[in-house]
């Protein structure tokens, strides 16, 4: 028999999808399962995004542009401009998802056993993506006592070679809610001139940002623009995660060069989805008002909530909608499994994603969960007080 | 200022792309371009597939299933049974497009400098994915005398060594419109199993076979089940290109295994996209009768027409809607764009397809072009007229 590839052993399973059998169980035994695991907003998505679709007028639905129409990304870059960030519909291309955005930038820069520097804690799958392209992570450890910081600049100045190619940062963040503020995004700027390397920020969460504080986004840095790639989705800003539609943007001509041939291969981004994401540009403020006072309002009850918990450290999000807890237990992963399996409190459980698959450096994170608060907030409570419980329990077994 | 990556400059560019300017130019100009360039069916989508997604009922746009919920997947087996392919949903990954089922296959199977031996001409975006996942393409020559049959099976062995992973084969074939026998098929299967090698077939013309050929695939060969790995879409079975929604289809557990981990990263295909391609299960056969004796016709009507030009050869087209012709000039780019920005007759020009891009041996095809005969038959005999006339001319340039 012919064997699979070293990348298709290496890659990474989803460090949640190996729960989802024994929640399938808890939920056959009748234990109903509340989601703290998932990124998937429950908020619904713009009416004039879904009606665009539904109204839609195709009679042959043929390829569309590789890159997008030119009409659709200049609405985009309309839209970056709201934000202080002064693109043209040239420095975009529109993508199958964020994930698709970052593909196209890692095989843009960087070549088999090139690295990529990231600091950990990081959305799993960047590491996912990595592989596919042969490409090295090398992380940077960032710590829940700092809420997930930027770590010491001298930190990622330390671990650049020859065959460092970027660094790439998710700001707001996923896992760590951490929003970097002007200053770090300063820093990584300088760093990556003086090296002459690429800085990718996956920026989805942009719109996230709590406390009145100002996300900063690497484009409105003056100086960076040959080195700045962001990576961007419709998925959490429009709750449209099933749309399937991202941009790479950046002003650097060669990296949109060769983005563009990486999409030329894929021929198109899916047309149902670039109608109902072209549409959900008209979504009025109001709607986003509301999301954020509505995600403000869960991570407030989340924290306070949390805080009940003896012996847990918690990493307080400014953006995003994700929040990292350290627990006292040893293995995360156990636990999460054992919520599932041997745990419930009048029929109801939780399921949390297990940080360690989060971490590059084996051994760290092990003790520590991501929470999503995407729960309305008597859910949130509920869901919490089962974790309290739970934690008591398990502490005895 | 950073560099790109090696992959972001060696990437192939389209080889229509190039023109597409010129064709801008021309149209600026007044002339009417007619397409024989390009392979997206003018022909409808199935009503019921257009109808579901206006009257799909969906409030928060959420993920879908990595590969697909087993709902869709099970009709999509029971779709393959009707083609006499006998494989379950669990042999199925619903991919975004039959682009993402060829990344997937090519990223299980194969690491940075292993080899993937391909006959071509071959679609050109192989060649891009491949230099994507940082794998090596070996080609081995067709010929057009031949209609591009398969070549003698010593020229493949001939080609393996100890970093050759699998053949890929398209059939029928774009560029070639040339439909494997059942022999062929046979030949190549006992060759990767000889080598323990894997058989990579990309089948999206499945239905379009004509002159009352059945159409064999590789999962129809009894033995080959762990060697075999089958690249599906809907693009143009339904004519619904823009959808993006593929398959990878293989009985061998450990690619299943391995092609999930890469959904996984990519998180899940369209979500519009699967509810259009879910209900075109449903289009019924009077759809496909139609659309295939169309294609016949204008199949007929083109190679008709051709031999009315003297010097030219043909590769006679079982399958598919592409014909490549060889035409009696040096460089078919040079007469590509000249038709385009120096020709027309009486305010129309054609476009056609050069098709050195559809070789990895530099050199050949120089002389080739590919047409698609996906327009209508008075349309199609104006543009052989177009053509004809363009060569005489051009002969005299």
């Amino acid at each position: 028999m012919p064997s699979i590839s070293k990348k298709g052993r290496s890659m990474p399973e989803s460090p949640i999808r190996k729960l989802v059998p024994f929640a399938e169980d808890a939920r056959e035994r009748g234990v109903e399962v509340i989601h703290l695991n998932i990124g998937q907003p429950d908020i619904k998505t713009p009416q004039v995004a879904l009606d665009a679709v539904k109204n839609n007028t195709i009679e042959v639905l043929s390829y569309s542009r590789t890159e997008g129409t030119d009409q659709y990304r200049k609405k985009v870059a309309d839209y970056y401009a709201t934000h202080a960030i002064n693109v043209t519909h040239k420095d975009i291309i529109v993508t199958t998802g964020g994930s698709e955005a970052l593909a196209f930038a890692m095989g843009s820069i960087a070549d088999a056993e090139d690295e990529i520097i990231i600091p950990e804690p990081f959305y799993a799958n960047y590491n996912g993506f990595a592989i596919a392209a042969g490409i090295n992570v090398v992380p940077v450890v960032s710590k829940i006592e700092d809420n997930f910081a930027l770590p010491p600049i001298e930190a990622f100045e330390a671990c650049i070679t020859p065959r460092t190619k970027a660094i790439l940062i998710c700001n707001p963040g996923n896992p760590t809610g951490y929003l970097y503020t002007k200053d770090e995004i300063k820093k990584l700027a300088a760093l990556v001139k003086k090296y002459d390397l690429f800085l990718v920020a996956d920026e989805v969460y942009r719109e996230f940002a709590y406390d009145g504080v100002q996300h900063y986004s690497i484009l409105q840095e003056t100086g960076l623009e040959n080195n700045a790639i962001v990576v961007d989705s419709v998925s959490k800003r429009y709750s449209m995660c099933g749309a399937r539609i991202g941009f790479l943007v950046t002003k650097n001509k060669s990296v949109i060069q060769a983005a563009l041939k990486f999409a030329q291969a894929r021929l198109s981004p899916p047309t149902y989805a670039q109608i109902a994401s072209e549409a959900a540009l008209d979504t009025p403020q109001s709607y986003f008002d509301a999301v954020i006072e509505e995600y403000v309002e869960r991570r407030n009850i989340l924290l306070q909530e949390l805080t009940k918990i003896p012996g847990i450290k918690i990493a307080r999000p400014q953006g995003a909608f994700y929040c990292m807890v350290e627990l006292p237990i040893k293995d995360a992963d156990h636990f999460a499994q054992w919520l599932l399996e041997k745990f419930d409190v009048d029929g109801k459980t939780v399921m949390v994603a297990p940080a360690a698959g989060f971490y590059a450096t084996e051994g760290l994170g092990k003790n520590q969960i991501r929470i999503a608060y995407v729960l309305e907030k008597e859910q949130l409570i509920r869901a919490v007080a089962i974790l309290k419980d739970a934690l008591n329990r398990y502490s005895k077994v």
